[in-house]
């Protein structure tokens, strides 16, 4: 495709999420946002979720033209993953670098260690390495039916916030959205990462040849319960914004390592 | 399956991959690493190159005993991604945690950001989360045939002192090993993350039925010649270790948005 020729004196925004351009969630978020600048979509055909980083080697990648989104001229589905997309976007069908990226709006939490098996907030990561200022919105509600009220109050303030006042480094952030009315909502906290896991519980089943299989169950348990984290904020009806880096180096193990270990 | 009844007097090595059981590299990991402890194998069937993080959410995982590494009992192929394989393998195959996560030996260098997409690095990323201490190995040759000698020295090195001295964080390495002789090794860095990334450069085909379709291709551009990182110390013939968390935080910017921002 050529690549489009985008509005030099607006803002442009790229969307992208995991649920699939036709989730209810991008729907929202595209709603959202289109009154900051001129919206460009590119989203995965089909359904992403745990994609965490994946993109796709094997495989090539297509785009189609979906029309969907009132008063946006330009969305794609992409055949790729959540990652792919970003890629995809910026190198095929833009002509410049986004202003800013916003991924979601996710249906279901992507609080504290989720960020790494998210689709979406994996696409916002990819974004922030691109040098994009970068924002993942999920909202703490699975139901396909969910309500968006809240949520496109808290993307409007964030999405303002970003765009006039920039990060100085590398612009990500993971915002988590409680499943609450704007009426119980307490507010915005900027939090830290709560330290959490899931303990899998796979179940194991029996397929008509006598053969087994296993599907990965599990449930979410954390470990932290300070009053600085994401999950505390959540459950204290809160938006958790948790500032996130690309740079995972553990600098205090380097000094660890220096000293204590012989190579 | 029932889950295998593991020595209490022998470390419990788990190995895992993102090539496939049947790649070379973890055929040289597992004859590096077996004399250290009890090792057992689960690894995918197929290749995962690029995997990142991703989980298996939408189908179900099949588990397969694979006879391949000499002296080696319980060795077992899993359908799944590589995260898949350590969750299957804690849960399903194991009877307690490993004492260690080896991870590789991955066919490719896995330095700077591309722990991001490495399914073997989100192996021992997702085995730190379990609190098991991990690491990722990398050779920097992506042939099949690529020569794992100097590996088999660094993985033995590196292995004897994790197993020795503990880290005290998250307990979690990322290794490189230049694709050099032993003679020409010229040691060890521990190092942090080079500020690297991937330029994409889709490659545009037109299908026999005359649609568009993109290959993603790119180079990895080192924006980082500083002699810290990863990246110096392979170009410059050393193995690199970066150790690695898994709180991502970006705590400079929250107190930057608490004190710049207004929400």
């Amino acid at each position: 495709m050529q690549k489009i020729k985008t509005d030099p004196n607006k803002p442009l925004i790229l969307v992208v999420n995991d649920d699939s351009i036709y989730a209810k969630g991008i729907q929202n978020l595209v709603a959202a946002v289109k009154e900051f600048g001129q919206v460009v979509v590119v989203a995965p055909g089909l359904p992403q979720s745990g994609m965490g980083h994946a993109v796709t080697l094997d495989n090539a990648l297509r785009l189609r033209k979906v029309e969907r989104f009132e008063g946006i001229e330009h969305s794609y589905s992409c055949s790729g993953t959540p990652v792919d997309c970003v890629k995809i976007a910026r190198d095929v069908v833009l002509d410049r670098k986004p202003d800013l990226c916003v991924s979601g709006i996710n249906h279901g939490s992507n609080s504290s260690i989720n960020i790494l098996y998210s689709g979406t907030m994996s696409a916002a990561v990819e974004a922030a390495i691109e040098g994009i200022p970068s924002i993942g919105f999920s909202l703490c509600n699975h139901d396909y039916q969910a309500d968006f009220n809240t949520s496109k109050f808290v993307v409007q303030k964030i999405v303002d916030e970003m765009l006039r006042k920039k990060l100085p480094n590398n612009c990500l952030l993971n915002v988590n959205i409680p499943d609450v009315t704007l009426e119980q909502l307490k507010g915005f906290k900027i939090c830290r990462q709560a330290i959490a896991k899931w303990e899998e519980e796979f179940e194991n089943r029996i397929d008509p040849r006598g053969r087994p299989y296993y599907w990965l169950t599990g449930r979410f348990v954390n470990y932290d319960t300070k009053e600085d984290t994401d999950e505390w904020a959540l459950a204290n009806n809160y938006v958790s914004i948790v500032p996130v880096q690309i740079d995972l180096t553990d600098y205090n193990n380097i000094s660890f390592i220096n000293k204590e270990w012989t190579l």
